[in-house]
């Protein structure tokens, strides 16, 4: 402790007194996650700059004090803003908010890691951009150098978001800088553009790990198409779900559809259009089968429900596209129906960034969605696993089939979402969602969560990102991987102070 | 030398006594590329396994033996199969050329460094497979892992070849194996189709590298599209280029085109469709403007050539996607038509690997390329130089200022092509062409790539890859990966013995 009291004092002078944080509800805020956790967070820095964040770690270095870095911090479900251990300083990111540069004849968006979805929306809108970006599930507040280097996943052409990126400017926990690409060299005019520049391809190295902190990225952006369309079936029937899905991979692989869709189940479609219906569950969880039979009855949805989007630059290319997706599902989906932007409405096919999958997290809450929604402060109980499934019908079967029966058996709704993330790789979502302030949930959630994740690795289905919920990795792996890793986590990070058991131990 | 001998005993030992190769003429030939190099070779080993790579690392390592690995050892233009530095035993992967898998239903396909262009696409037809191969410059005798590990480009919509591979196996140079990806866990069903697994993903740190050995690596392979088009047209006049590519952006950003295109000087047509005119140019060389003139009026050709390749699943989308190319590029180019498969022939639009584009090598040479072309042998001088340049027509005009005028002053033609390999990013490609038994022709070559690349360097369009004719990296760059890669690279190769002096020290 008398080290972290000569770190705090160094970074006081550092990045000034007023953006070290050592008071009760700071920090309490900071340990608070929308699950049970126990860590203890001593501070919050809250750095302005790379300067400034290369300075934070030299001290964490030099004096062997743990920090760790988050960009908003709005990681729902895998953990919020809380550390991994307990005793890490949190390097919060948030005053890094600059745009730093848009490109509207290259199509790309350099940021800082506190700008947020909402704001980097709001700057294209603003700068009348052609520009389109990535939406999420997450929420607005949300940041997109945080969530790529989750390696999240998103609506548009480029929802694979880690796929999209370049240039990450990179500290290093001993201090250093790194740019991945070719902006590393004096006036690289394909510094943004060109993913890797000779040389290894370091960006990797830096998402989802405990390597070097990432200060500035950019993101490529599609353009807005001016045909956009929207491919949307019920399925009343759960079995078709096989075919369905292998129809789906050989659109995808063809490239007729080029972005995400979407499948979610009933309890998933529940929970983002209301509440949990606890008058007539008679207070019961989880949702007992007659309710839910009814409240599909009365919404006409299905046991799952299909999105498509699809883009194209001309009427032609919209039409043909929709010709083809008709062409192969139709037959399985007879409900299969194309609409335009103006049935939709504007903000689903123009990717405005919305907190309406945040309501998801109120679902077993007795009082609405407050206008400024915080689940953390406000109780939500919710955990995420998403977990990567190879996109053919029988795999899909064989993963809900450990998916779906697991949360019933602790009391939760399998709340579910099956996203075509590439052509050849879906995330299949399990949101676990509760009421913390209900005795004995969090606990159970926790539990819940552990076994599924066993179960689910057992089938073969291993994790996608992590929460840090979930154990470090390593132990598992047949080769040599944890041996490597620890070799390379030693080469960057000698006295392992950069977010100890993110990913890595 | 001592140590030499010790290991090579021990390598005997390890892999069996003729697959260590010391004779005068392997040697020789392994250290023979189409420039003037000055390696010397001890020994070539030709490892038939995983687990003879390792035996042969470890003993690399115990007894600080440099090797350097090739796969085919094909890098034409980049050095063939010649170690970056003199001493280095080369590792030829050949013998390992086993496909290991082929998934019809998620489109992939597992191949030993050892297999060729050549031998996978002979094994799809064989299997009927309904996938296509990605095709390269280069000769159908090149490894797809080596192609893929220096980050080539192709043809087809994976054409951005390193964006498409997944599960590399990498042997350390200490002995140890390393899956990236989910392939590392037991029973792991997604190892083939998610790239990253959960926590740090590492392929990118084996590319252009010398890290580690690739032994094994799965390629997304995508559909063949059962309506293919050629689009093609003539630029009469080189000032047009600057309108083209800002439109060729367009149609890559929005997703109409969904492949590289290529832009062909005519010095690069005369060379692939004939040989050098030495009767018309009275034997002299560079090729005179008039001889030139005359060449591009007898081949009905322009001073560019624009190649774009469609694939559509669909003649409504294939009709489409023209009508929208037509719509954007007519105005510029009058000449743009568009071809039907019949009318090109099938192996262009197929992807039937080809030796079409090796002719470029024997341009200068006296005789005609033989049946089974060798350009290392041959005496084909031949030097690639591909620099990254940011798909805006101003950065191509501007790379082009410094790219056509400095061949000629060094008595090259510049022997260029543009290829659309991303959105974002065009690849100007260089090509000295020469014959190597005409004396001080070797000595001008290299000293005028030397030149070039710091003529480009300077005004920014930095190389995408590097042959071993070019310096190693690091001492340019701006930022600490310099130093932070000599880390890495002391992390995983303590005694420097993989590879020293390929792209890294």
């Amino acid at each position: 402790m008398e080290r972290l009291a000569e770190a705090l004092d160094a970074w006081r002078q550092a990045i000034g007194t007023e953006h070290v944080h050592v008071d009760a509800g700071t920090r309490e805020a900071a340990g608070t996650a929308t699950f049970a956790t126990s860590q203890r967070v001593p501070a919050v820095l809250r750095p302005g700059s790379r300067e400034e964040v290369q300075r934070c770690l030299r001290i964490a270095h030099a004096l062997r004090v743990p920090v760790y870095p988050v960009s908003a911090g709005r990681n729902y479900g895998y953990g919020s803003r809380v550390p991994a251990r307990t005793g890490s300083v949190l390097l919060e990111l948030g005053r890094m908010n600059r745009v730093l540069a848009l490109d509207e004849e290259l199509a790309f968006l350099t940021v800082e890691p506190g700008v947020t979805f909402a704001q980097a929306h709001a700057f294209l809108e603003e700068q009348g951009s052609w520009l389109q970006l990535t939406t999420i599930g997450g929420p607005p507040e949300a940041s997109l150098v945080g969530n790529a280097l989750e390696r999240g996943d998103g609506g548009g052409p480029y929802g694979d978001i880690f796929q999209h990126v370049c240039d990450l400017e990179v500290v290093l926990p001993t201090g250093e800088v790194l740019r991945t690409g070719p902006g590393r060299y004096p006036g690289a005019q394909a510094a943004e553009v060109l993913r890797w520049g000779p040389g290894p391809a370091l960006d990797g190295l830096f998402s989802q790990s405990n390597l070097g902190v990432v200060t500035r990225m950019t993101f490529w952006l599609a353009p807005r198409a001016p045909c956009v369309r929207l491919v949307s079936a019920p399925l009343e029937d759960a079995a078709r779900l096989e075919t369905v899905v292998d129809r789906l991979r050989l659109l995808r692989l063809e490239g007729t559809v080029r972005e995400a869709f979407s499948l979610w189940n009933d309890y998933k479609l529940f929970s983002v259009l209301g509440q949990y219906p606890w008058e007539a569950a008679g207070g019961r969880t989880p949702l007992p089968e007659e309710v839910r039979q009814r409240l599909r009855e009365e919404q006409g949805l299905g046991e799952w429900h299909l999105s498509v989007p699809l883009q194209a630059p001309s009427e032609e290319q919209a039409q043909a596209a929709w010709g083809r997706v008709e062409a192969v599902l139709k037959g399985v989906l007879p409900g299969l129906t194309c609409y335009r932007e103006e049935e939709v409405g504007e903000d689903v096919l123009r990717r405005v960034p919305s907190a309406r999958n945040l309501r998801m997290m109120y679902w077993r809450q007795r009082s609405p969605m407050p206008a400024e929604p915080d689940p953390d402060r406000d109780g939500c109980g919710f955990v995420w696993l998403s977990c990567a499934v190879p996109m053919t019908g029988a795999h899909v079967e064989r993963a809900l089939a450990v998916a779906e029966p697991l949360p019933l058996q602790y009391g939760f709704e399998p709340n579910l979402c099956l996203l075509g993330v590439s052509a050849r790789c879906a995330y299949l979502v399990i949101a676990l969602v509760y009421d913390r302030k209900v005795e004995g949930e969090d606990a159970r959630a926790l539990e819940c969560y552990h076994a599924l994740q066993k179960a689910m690795n057992e089938a073969g289905y291993y994790p996608a990102r992590l929460g840090i919920q979930a154990p470090v990795l390593g132990a598992g792996a047949e080769d040599d991987s944890a041996k490597v890793l620890g070799v390379l986590k030693a080469a960057l990070d000698p006295h392992g102070i950069l977010a100890p058991g993110r990913y890595l131990p």
